[in-house]
């Protein structure tokens, strides 16, 4: 995601503990307190500006929705739609995808969104892709038993890479479409790269696996 | 395939028991002794007119290969090629894929080849594919432990169902392409249906899952 050097990012996070969680670990294992309802908890990695959580939250009003996004000079577009909006059931991390299992314990997380990661395509950086089985493992170490992943890409490498990854970890692949806008997939929320690459002709893929 | 009405098919296929495997039952776990060479068995279902299948034997000498096609009619055009170039590690089986088990005992096939099966589009003909589980059951029942399947389609709605059908059945992928002729895959043999629609300008689907 195009990073335009916002210094002011940090600051405007910090102004809004309402939706921007300041302290994430303080909250492990105790998420429910968090929200205003206890209800699942659904949360997006790489979230960028936040088109596809806020777009998910306010369609989805029984669950509970955290975007979490490295770039503070990113993840501040995502507040502003949120302040803008007044979503209830959305929050902000600005946080490693890394570090996730420091913020939640097994169990915390129903369901993990990817969209669109970066696809880190020389074989020697496949370490740092977001389905690599390093992360499949902070995944499962903080999704409920039997969790789902749910992920699309225009990236046909990173796809193609990500299906073996999950397959090699043991999980079990339960949807895939190699075409999603001329599939019969209803109620598609789009992410800001989604619609970039569609407009441009690019087909989206999209899979659903769990853990098993 | 387009079946064209060939009466005296059957007879010709009868006429070249050197090629034709006239009762393949009697080889039930003594494949070895069909063949001039005592090496890896391959097979490919739904082998059509056979370019695959001998493009594969040629290539490929340390193996041999047996082509299996239902249609009597189709069969004979790869048995011409058998005859024509006198491959000595390739025969054909004008049998239907679901009697497999009568003719191949658990480990007597090392290797199988699905391309370009026919995609049962209707959900209710979903049994009739060749990647459903009652078949993915056949197959493994005839591989040796940990065999693998080779697969590919021009066809998005039977690759999609057909990825999902082996990751039920338990399979690992370890291998899968999204557009096979720009992908760096080396030494693909070409079927008559693969040439055909890439020439359409299609993609072409491949995949390789393994028995665990
Ligand atoms: C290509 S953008 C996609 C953004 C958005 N999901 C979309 O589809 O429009 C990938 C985003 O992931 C973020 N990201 C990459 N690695 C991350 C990590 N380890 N933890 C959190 N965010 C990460 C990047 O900062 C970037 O904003
Ligand atoms: C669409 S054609 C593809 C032929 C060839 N593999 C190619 O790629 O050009 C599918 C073939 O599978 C054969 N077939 C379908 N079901 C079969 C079965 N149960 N057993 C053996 N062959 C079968 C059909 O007769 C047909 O020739």
């Amino acid at each position: 995601m195009r990073q335009r050097n916002k210094p002011w990012a940090k600051d405007k996070l910090n102004e809004y503990p309402q939706y921007v969680i300041a302290s994430p670990q303080e909250h492990k294992g105790n998420w429910d307190t968090v929200f205003d309802q206890k209800q699942p908890l659904h949360i997006e990695i790489g979230t960028g500006k936040g088109r596809f959580i806020t777009g998910m939250a306010k369609a989805n009003p029984h669950i509970n929705y955290i975007g979490i996004e490295l770039a503070d000079s990113v993840i501040v577009s995502a507040l502003d739609r949120i302040i803008e909006e007044e979503i209830p059931n959305v929050k902000l991390m600005n946080v490693n995808a890394n570090d996730l299992e420091e913020f939640f314990a097994k169990g915390d997380v129903d369901r993990v969104y990817l969209n669109f990661s970066d696809p880190w395509p020389k074989s020697r950086h496949a370490k740092r892709r977001l389905t690599y089985k390093s992360f499949l493992q902070i995944y499962e170490n903080i999704l409920v038993d039997q969790g789902e992943i749910h992920f699309k890409t225009d990236n046909q490498g990173l796809f193609e890479y990500s299906l073996t990854s999950f397959s090699e970890y043991g999980m079990l692949l339960t949807y895939v479409s190699l075409d999603l806008h001329k599939s019969d997939y209803e109620g598609n929320i789009m992410t800001e790269y989604e619609e970039k690459f569609s407009n441009k002709g690019s087909r989206i893929y999209r899979c659903e696996v769990r853990y098993q």
